[in-house]
Order: C-alpha cells, then sequence, then structure tokens
C-alpha cells in the first residue's frame, strides 16, 4: 500500500474537489424560487429589497383621535379642547379623505391617518375615558356613533403616535441579506413587505450508494452472512442534516455491472454521489475494482484510493465518474458517518450556505487512554453534565449500536500515542 | 381595564392550558410509526430494543486467516507455522462450514468466522504479506486460488480479531431510549439491528389564524388601508420551528361569522389554535368580541383575555373552545411574535418532546437604555462577535422589517425603569 496521506491533506484534496459547489457564484446562480411555506431554514440568494414601504401608509400608533397639533396646542387637564368628532378610521380597506382644520377623527391602532392631520391622541388622554364600542352604541362600522365631540386633555406634538409610511424600511430597500438562513422573524419581515415567493440557495444534490454483497435491508430477513445496511439511511440523514437533498438512495452488491449501473443512474442526477464499502484491502473490493483504475492520482480524471492516517475511516477514495464528483467511504457503519462528519459535514454545509459556526470545540475528556502512533483517532464521546466527555463503547469500527450513546467525535492527534484522565482534546459535535 | 398581570403569571397559565399536551403518558399514546428515512429529528416515543444482536453473527475485523489459536501458539517470525488455506471467506450471503484443526481459511472483514476457527491472523502477520486479488489470479468467487497454503509469523490469542455476535448490542437489548431526538448515528444504530421504522411522538398540530380587516396575502396588490399579513407565514414558521405541525393557515377579516366559521374549522383539526389580532381595545376587536363573553375568568369555560404587563405583547388571551386550545395572540407582528416566543415556544418545544437546553442566556447589553416602570420590556438586540447585544430597531411594535435584523430578545424586568450600557441582562434566542 502507498504511504498513508493525512487527514488534513484528505480534507484538503475532498474540499478542492467539491469547490465548485462551495463556490459563490455559482451556487448564486443555481438559485431558485420558493414560497414563503416551504422557506424556513432555507438561504436567501439574493438581497431581498422591499417591494412595498412598511408601513405602507401613514397610521395610527394607537386607538385615539386624529387631530392636527395645532388644533390641541394649549390643552391640559384643567382646561380641554373640545374637538368636533367628524368621523371614524378604523382598520380595514378603503381610502380616507382629509381632516378638516380644527376638528378630530376617531382612529383605531393601524388605520390611516386622515390627510391634514398630523398627530394623534391616546384615548387615554381625552375626556372620555375608552370608546364606546360601535355596536353597543347602535352604531354601524364608520358610524360616528360613539361620541359627537371629544375633550383633549393634554397637547400633542406634530408626529406624536403617527407611525410614517417607510419608517421601518423604504420600498426597495434591502430587508434581508443574501445568505441569511431564514428563520421566522425573517420571514415575517418578507411578509410585512409584501413578498410572497423568496429566492433561496438549491440544496447540494447528493446520492447515497451502498456496496456489499452482505447488505439487506433493515426490516428484511437477512440469512446466513447478510448484514443490515447501516449506511444509507446514515449518510442520507448525514446529508439532510447538513442543508442537502438525497436524490438516490440505492444498494448495490459486489457485482461490478450492477455497481456500475447504480453509479451511472446516481451521477446523472446528483452534485455529489457518496458511497460505502468496496474500498479496503479485501479481495472482493467493488468500488475500488471498478474505479480504481484510471485516474493515475488525478482525481479529476476518476477516481483516487489513498489510505489515510485515520482510526476508524482509513481507507478513502476522492475522484469523478462522468463529471460528477465521487467520494468513497469505507463500508464499517462506525468509519463511514466517521468519514461524513471529518471529511464532508463542513463542505456540505458551505455548499448549502449553512456552515455551522464551531465544528469543532474544545473538552475535558474525563478517561485516560492510548493510540496508536502515526494515526489520528476519532474516538466516540459523550458529554457529562459538567461539560467533560467520556469515551463510550470502544475503538472498534463495527460498534454502530454503541456509537448511539455518543455525542462527541474526540480527536484524538496523529503524534499523541497516550493521554492522561483530563486531558483537553478537540471534540467534533455529531 | 382590569389590572395588568404579571409575564410569569401568564406564563405560567398558559402552561397549565396546555399541560395536556405536554403530559408524557398522553403524548407517548400518541406515537405514530415512521419510516427511517423520514424519521430524522423526530423524538422516540419508547424504547427502541434491537430485534437483531449487532453483530447478527460472529465476524472477522480484519482480511486475513481464520485458524485455531492452538494451531498457531509457536508462531514467530523466523519460525512460521505453515497451515493449509482449505478456502476462502467472503463476506456476503451464505452459509460457512466449519474450519478443519490445522488448517486456515481466508476470510474478509465482516465476513463469517467459520466454525472450530477461533482467531483471526491479519493478513500482514502471514508470510504472503498481500493478498493476490481473485480476479488477478484468475479464480472465481470463493475459489481458494490465490494460496494454497499461508505462513503465519505471529501467534494469536483466542478471540483476537473476531467479533462475537452481540458483542455491540444483544439481541432484545435497548439501542435508544425513548426521547432520542432522532440524529443520523441513532438512524445508524437501528439500521444496524434491523429496524426498518421507529414509533415516534407525533407533533403537536397547531392552527394559525391571521384576523383583521385591513389584511391582505403577501403578494396581493394592495389597496388604500390594507396591509400585508405578516402574522401567518411568520407564525406558521415558529411553530413548525418548534417541533409542531401547521394543520391550518388561514385569515380572516372582522366580520364575527367569518371568524367564528374560521375558527371551527381551526379548532376541529388541531390541538392549539392561535390567534393573532382582534384583543386590543379599538372598537373592532372581532377575536375578542366574538370570544369575550362567557369564560368568567375560567379557561375552560371560554377565552379569558387580560391585559399583561408586557410592551410589546401586553393584550393576551388564553382559553378553550369546543374543547380546543386557543392563544390570542394581538395582532402587531413585534408583538406577536414576541408573544409566541415569551409564552409558547418552550411549551411547543416540550410538547414535540425536543425542549431547548437554554431558552434564556445572559448578555452584556451595549447600548444604555430606558424602560416604563411596571412593564416587562422585550427588545430585539443583534449579538456582536465580542459577545455583547447592541439594541436594534426601536421599541415600536409594527417595527416588523427591523426586527429582521435581531437575533435575540433582551428581557428588561418589569421592576427596571434604566439602565447602563454595558449592563448585564437576560436574552431569548430568535
Amino acid at each position: 500500500m502507498a504511504e498513508r496521506v493525512s487527514v488534513e491533506q484528505h480534507q484538503a484534496d475532498v474540499a478542492a474537489l467539491l469547490a465548485p459547489l462551495v463556490d459563490g457564484a455559482r451556487r448564486r446562480a443555481r438559485s431558485e424560487e420558493v414560497a414563503l411555506a416551504d422557506a424556513l431554514d432555507r438561504v436567501l440568494a439574493t438581497d431581498l429589497l422591499a417591494p412595498h414601504a412598511v408601513p405602507r401608509f401613514r397610521n395610527s400608533q394607537m386607538d385615539g383621535y386624529a387631530v392636527r397639533a395645532c388644533d390641541v396646542a394649549d390643552a391640559a387637564p384643567g382646561a380641554p379642547v373640545r374637538l368636533p368628532v367628524l368621523g371614524e378610521v378604523p382598520a380595514g380597506p378603503g381610502a380616507v379623505g382629509d381632516l378638516a382644520p380644527g376638528a378630530a377623527a376617531r382612529i383605531m391602532t393601524g388605520a390611516p391617518v386622515p390627510g391634514g392631520a398630523d398627530a394623534v391622541v391616546p384615548v387615554e388622554d381625552t375626556a372620555t375615558g375608552t370608546f364606546v364600542a360601535a355596536s353597543d352604541a347602535g352604531g354601524a362600522r364608520g358610524d360616528d356613533a360613539a361620541a359627537h365631540h371629544v375633550d383633549v386633555l393634554a397637547p400633542r406634538a406634530v408626529g406624536d403616535f403617527v407611525r410614517e409610511s417607510g419608517s421601518d424600511v423604504g420600498a426597495g430597500d434591502v430587508v434581508l441579506g443574501a445568505g441569511t438562513v431564514l428563520a421566522p422573524h425573517h420571514l415575517a419581515a418578507a411578509a410585512a413587505c409584501g413578498v410572497a415567493r423568496v429566492r433561496v440557495l438549491v440544496r447540494p444534490r447528493v446520492a447515497v450508494l451502498s456496496t456489499g454483497a452482505e447488505l439487506v435491508a433493515p426490516g428484511e430477513e437477512p440469512g446466513p452472512g447478510q448484514v443490515f445496511d447501516a449506511n444509507g439511511p446514515a449518510l442520507a440523514a448525514a446529508v439532510r442534516r447538513a442543508g442537502g437533498v438525497v436524490t438516490t438512495l440505492a444498494r448495490s452488491g459486489d457485482d461490478a455491472g450492477a455497481f456500475t449501473r447504480a453509479l451511472a443512474a446516481a451521477t446523472a442526477d446528483a452534485d455529489l454521489v457518496l458511497t460505502s464499502g468496496g474500498v479496503s484491502q479485501g479481495a472482493y473490493e467493488v468500488v475500488k475494482d471498478v474505479l480504481g483504475g484510471g485516474a493515475g492520482g488525478d482525481p479529476a480524471a476518476g477516481v483516487v484510493f489513498r489510505a489515510v492516517a485515520m482510526q476508524p475511516g482509513g481507507p478513502q477514495g476522492f475522484g469523478t465518474v462522468d463529471g460528477t464528483p465521487v467520494l468513497t467511504f469505507p463500508g464499517n457503519p462506525v468509519s463511514a458517518q466517521v468519514s461524513f462528519v471529518v471529511f464532508l459535514r463542513d463542505v456540505l454545509e458551505q455548499a448549502a450556505g449553512r456552515p455551522r459556526e464551531r465544528p469543532v470545540g474544545r473538552a475535558r475528556v474525563v478517561d485516560a487512554g492510548v493510540s496508536p502512533a502515526g494515526r489520528r483517532q476519532l474516538l466516540r464521546g459523550v458529554r457529562s453534565p459538567d461539560g467533560g466527555v467520556r469515551l463510550v463503547g470502544g475503538p472498534g469500527s463495527h460498534l454502530v449500536a454503541s456509537m448511539a450513546r455518543a455525542d462527541v467525535l474526540v480527536d484524538v492527534p496523529a503524534d499523541v500515542t497516550g493521554w492522561d484522565a483530563g486531558t483537553q482534546m478537540e471534540v467534533w459535535e455529531l
């Protein structure tokens, strides 16, 4: 076997292979429009400009009376200013006329302020104290049924309790910046300025292909020598969680023809094909057998297979088939999942426009341990309430059920052969 | 208006109203089964027991030779033990026979260890060094084509490189505990032991109903006095993000009959109805007009309306309509969103089985500020790279576009009337 390459080298090679997927210009060029109802957690492809101002029209911030400020300048609790109430402005559709000088109009929160009016006197600053509901007064909507005059008890400056059109956002202004991961309050802002559909990044399309003559689907009855395919469901879920779409989720035995056909179907419709199995040193390694012929070390010309100095997940391949990037992960379920986290997750999240803030943190590892020289190890760990991390399940790459108890991968550098209990180490979130 | 109730009181009352949704026994009783492909981020309703052991059968941890340990006890680099190779065991379907004493069988990683064999000698501890691929040697699968004998260079103890059946998990053992939020590595564990479908909690079913004669849908052309409905899209997204399902997303004007019909449709098919608008002090408050009659302070007998000592989001209602819990949020988009975060989000996440770890944290607020006495204020803030929080957009509850720039709500206690720049305050994540 050729010399092992470092984890860092393989990470860099995978990132270079997938750079076109991450490229900003290419991603923006492949955006799509979705309805607001489908836009939660999608990533805005371009700045969103407001088609309408918010507020669209000058409106009242309070239930009260629209007035001209100059008409109530002398108002005070001991010296109320009495104004005739010439009408009522509810919130709702319909044009609103002008307010005559020296008069007031009842107005509801959010209702358009009549032309000529330049302030709103809150109902609590008037003598009537509270409204009589129009229905109680026998009036119909829009009638001046509740009061024919109002006593204003306090002066108001021009603009008081009036929300000017565009005071939140102007028509044509940027409401949301490109790259925003759309949360509920972003959708509220888009809706408020009249946007019904938003342009978002397409999600990276990933085909997931499990290989191995021994595989059967979970739920089937296995015969002798058969094992359940854990990699298909797990890698598909990992792709989705990273912001990708799974285009194909298939299984192939170790027959070269069947694998070749499955791969052709996968490459036809995906930005990336992810295989598991068939890449180690055994006699029947279908992925390696079919793809290992012609790359000559050039991942643009085929798939390059190599051993990475890492446990689990050492046997790796990366390259191009029919113009589509392909990553080949090992078949052991723990190895495949660790491969995803270490080599692909960050890149896929970047391609989806959703890079995580801290893919790697540091934690105190409660257990002492040993590690083979020259191999970076990714051990399974579980966080304690005190923030420390205990190792779980042992190092075996077949311990897939035990891995379910883990919530982090503990990253043991290649040059570390042993560590004491309580050592600070890097951990990857699962 | 009646006296204002505290935020804490209204939180407690809403939690009590929705306690049946959060009740563990009721949630488990309403579980559903979904395929693994649909199970990501769902919450396991019951402990998942392994239908099959993992590994299902004793298998090899390495590519190498299955032997009896006693036959290679004297092996050493200078004194190899030569064994006849009687066959080959690839990974894959098919029964495997017994290994004769004094012999070896080529074996691939994951392949069943033949009866009688009790150790695997890795290929690197044998004289052949590497396998000759069966295809290169002209042999067919299963042939003993590559070698007719093997020189073993090192002794092996019983059990070396043999994965025993059930060494990861035994049949009938608990693989995943009830309450697990299913991540990719959990799905891997379920699949590995043969599980194709999992029993998960049903998601809380929530109807979202926007009210107001002034509302039009985003994307429509608004007439005079009309505004876009921001609350429908935003509250629906907030429900989904908290783990709920939106059963109805509707708009109703302020006609009592239309609202009553929309509400009846909503209550028929939801665990909770969420209205926005129509609850403040104006003359046309359809939610309050229709529902405010008969509760007499008892939320089990109707909807209780109250003023909560909070800005924004003061006017609130909670109660029961046709046996279904109803919360009535105010119509200003900022108020509605703050109401969701402060009163409903935690409860809904608990009902969905996904309570967040830290709904509220503490942060240094960069700006000084003032606040009205007796009102808890929820201001919009944005985190700086240094961890501090700047206030954005002003306190107005109509500033929905400005709220898009925020990522936290800054929680100003009711008894605080002013604070200095740099004060530590509680913040809610948006």
